[in-house]
């Protein structure tokens, strides 16, 4: 089964691409100084690739190993594996730059032929790039000092390996997409529950790698809290942990694997519980005067129940922008306040109960109920952020998002931080913009908050966003949060990590990696902190 | 304050020793061949311990780094930090012998003492054993192969250093035990919820080092699940870890670091959640026809709620000798079939809506509800078991436990197999024992089995207990089980430890620790596997 591919240099499924509306197109031009972009997008066969650096014999080796109709060194194969999906990596590619594309593309069909890839790679010096969906935002696939690179793209192991009904969990291949893998637990009446923004995209390997988080994640567990089990090839072999969904033997291994994005392995089986479907499904809106009192709300939820599947809550400008409900930007203003949005699942007793219960704390905490509507609308929009990316750069607009997570005691300091570090660094260089934020996740101990940046393209949008990105990411470290809470580290959140995890944190990690990855083949570049710092670009 | 010691050659409080009554002797007679022991234990002041083998100098440059009061190189110390509270332990002591003593004993203060101390030691190569409650019972705190060692008594860092209400976490230092902790939170009204059965005397610092789990730990979550963030030194600086309650931001090096077991650092401060004490506990009993039926029952609880914060089943003999109810062991018998014990803890509200919704759960999977009386007994012993095994120890019975978890579809093999194992053994070394077993801990995709044994000593009870105890351990490896649920790996384990984790994932857990203890002073022999296995003691 040959898996769809995703717009190459823009989001998702091209059919459903489609232009901004005419009124926020004026919007963004009185607001924010938008201006229509100077030249229309490259076309593909337009985009120039690099020759390939690949030693000579190498595509021979590598088509013995997986077949030569898996192994691709055409330029629409490299270019549709050139980076991630972040607004930098777009544009880039919209321009018609691809320095970044791997020198050809490689598609295993079983964990030996994994291992097989790695070895004769590592033999070879080639690095490796692992490829889910594809779905980086930050620089996950774009490897650092590398002479030749092949894309180690896992579409072919999309299996759904087996179901046990008695443990609730399943065995799925990594290359699986997410809602493929819903659809086959689906015909045996089970469910991940796992639903980030990238849902439609994202494969189950990248979810493990990437560790990641979804929008029901407070009712269903984090992807790390749902993997019990992982098999993991490496260029020294193989990894196969996890015996019990819990154990005191030793440190919890498979929490190395889980973020490890492509450094450490390639993940070649990953094991989950699984959940019933769900028989009932409720949501609904709250509105709150202030994003303090709705985080307060919010943090009586996290820590004394009920907790809903799914608990959001926008700030003031996300509020009215409405990018709460994207369908609604530039139509009617969501009003004053602060919109949340609360997801009950599970059997229609425990829905019901549920709900009443939050909504007595809500109530007590300063909510006003605005009914199932707004809570329907976000469901039915939950993925459509990515589509309306691509309308604002087609308008001249630049949009882009970060996302970071702190204990309680610290949020306000950290959204008040990250807001003026993104503000006074864009406002500086002449494009001022929109900062919307709002919390993506909560837990008994704290939260993550989630901004999105609308500002004019300016004249190097590319360069005034480095300029902000790296204002607000030390913002972030400099109060006390994580530098990401879902995105991931890649090559973008590299030095911040170093920071966050201190050097003798680094130097362990090198130590791994050393260990199952001596030729350095793995995703080089990707969130192993070097042990001296490469030279800052400095984005001027 | 000085922290009150422990039975040193047994366990806890040495005024609440009691005899076991006459009727209970008798059965053990009858039941299992036991007499009484042929000699009484040897007293503290016959036990011999080596000749201290530190280098000169060493104890001076100790005394320096934490002032001289804080160096011990006495027969009691020495002894009162010889080995942990396994059987064997005890057995060992027992007898006077001592050969495993540490060379001193070193009582640091603060985190850059610790950190001094380890440097110190590192440039001697002498070891250090890092020594909380006391309470390992898989021989984690006697290093193997090593020259000389001190025993580093984490017993003066024992603050609550802070609590942060908004985020409902406190600051702990290492040294602080249980009890006292909860009595420090209670002052806030908090709870940390986690009772392991060591609770009495086990250390926050040895919950975090040893990954532990509490009999309320599905209500309150394993220690791993409570700890947010740790500070760790090590010889090669200080690791701080934990800015968020989750991140994306690469592996989670948190949980590298909880079930190292000192061999990769000293947990110096660990935060962790607290939550408010409850107003409402209930404990009550359930029987079921067979260990199958319960089982299948308390898996229901786990994958579909409400899930009580305390749940565990007793097998047909559990329930019939009592142990389930320790006091009651040779009084009335506990009826047929098996026996569960519920907690529920939480709001008056809560516990009412949490023990209805389980009680119809257990009705309709085949229980019969016995009331609060068997809950609430099992309440008040649940901390009595050490105190028994002594009494059973000085009538001249054996007594050990062991534990593992697996997949609940690998549950009942690993039942028969570890009961086979453990029976065939030891009815073949001539002392026929009685095996029971209860589930103590469950989780949605899988279980805990605890395993409780007991027989005649024999002519060579350590003998005999280490060849059942390998089967067992062999059955638990081969049908896919965890090697330790919650006791750990230690140096009685970490062979099976190495089968469990494989070859690579052993390489893995070398390269951390040569990274941050290149010298190997940390707990050597201790959870890490050699690089070449060295020779199996045979026991013979």
């Amino acid at each position: 089964m040959e898996t769809r591919d995703m717009l190459w240099n823009g989001w998702g499924d091209p059919d459903r691409a489609a232009p901004l509306p005419e009124p926020v197109v004026t919007l963004l031009r009185d607001l924010l100084g938008v201006r229509p972009a100077s030249a229309p997008p490259v076309a593909l066969a337009d985009v120039s690739v690099p020759e390939s650096r690949l030693p000579p014999g190498a595509l021979i080796d590598l088509a013995r190993i997986v077949g030569d109709r898996h192994v691709r060194a055409d330029r629409e194969s490299r270019v549709r594996h050139t980076r991630g999906k972040s607004t930098s990596d777009l544009l880039r590619l919209r321009s018609g730059e691809a320095v970044d594309a791997p020198d050809a593309v490689v598609l295993p069909g079983t964990h030996d032929e994994v291992l097989a890839v790695l070895r004769a790679c590592a033999a070879r010096r080639i690095a490796v790039v692992p490829f889910g969906g594809g779905t980086s935002v930050v620089g996950g696939l774009a490897p650092h000092g590398v002479e030749a690179f092949v894309a180690l793209d896992l579409r072919r192991m999309d299996a759904l390996v087996s179901v046990d009904e008695v443990s609730r969990t399943a065995v799925l291949e990594p290359g699986l997409r997410a809602p493929a893998a819903e659809a086959l637990l689906a015909e045996r009446g089970y469910t991940l529950g796992h639903f980030p923004q990238s849902y439609e995209w994202a494969s189950i390997g990248g979810f493990a790698a990437a560790r990641s988080s979804g929008q029901a994640s407070a009712g269903y567990g984090r992807f790390d809290e749902m993997v019990v089990a992982l098999t993991v090839a490496t260029p020294e072999g193989t990894l196969d942990l996890g015996r019990a969904p819990r154990s005191a033997a030793g440190p919890d291994l498979r929490q190395l694997v889980l973020g490890s994005e492509g450094a450490l392995g390639v993940i070649t089986s990953v094991t989950v519980r699984v959940q019933p479907i769900p028989a009932a499904r409720a949501y609904e809106g709250w509105r709150f005067a202030s994003f303090a009192e709705g985080g307060a709300a919010l943090r009586r939820l996290a820590q004394d129940g009920p907790l809903p599947a799914v608990l959001r809550l926008s700030d003031e400008t996300e509020t009215m922008v409405g990018l709460a409900d994207p369908s609604a930007l530039g139509g009617e203003p969501s009003g004053a306040g602060c919109l949340a949005v609360l997801g009950f699942e599970g059997t229609a007793e425990r829905v019901a109960e549920r709900r009443a219960g939050a909504a007595d704390v809500l109530r007590a905490a300063g909510g006003e109920p605005l009914g199932a509507g707004p809570g329907e609308k976000w469901e039915h929009g939950r993925f459509d952020a990515p589509y309306l990316r691509d309308a604002l750069l087609d308008a001249g607009a630049f949009a882009e998002t970060l996302e970071t997570a702190a204990f309680w005691s610290d949020v306000p300091a950290l959204y008040e931080a990250v807001r003026a570090a993104l503000t006074g660094a864009l406002t500086g260089a002449g494009t001022p913009p929109l900062v919307m934020c709002h919390v993506s996740h909560v837990y008994p101990s704290g939260a993550s908050l989630y901004f999105t940046v609308v500002s004019a393209q300016g004249d190097d949008p590319a360069g005034h966003w480095a300029r902000a990105k790296r204002a607000a990411s030390d913002a972030i470290v400099d109060v006390g949060g994580t530098i990401s809470h879902h995105h991931g580290v890649g090559t973008d959140h590299r030095d911040w990590y170093a920071r966050e995890i201190g050097p003798l944190g680094a130097a362990v990690l090198r130590a791994v990696k050393d260990r199952v990855d001596p030729a350095g083949i793995l995703n080089p570049g990707v969130l192993v902190p070097p042990e001296t710092p490469e030279t800052p670009e400095t984005g001027e």
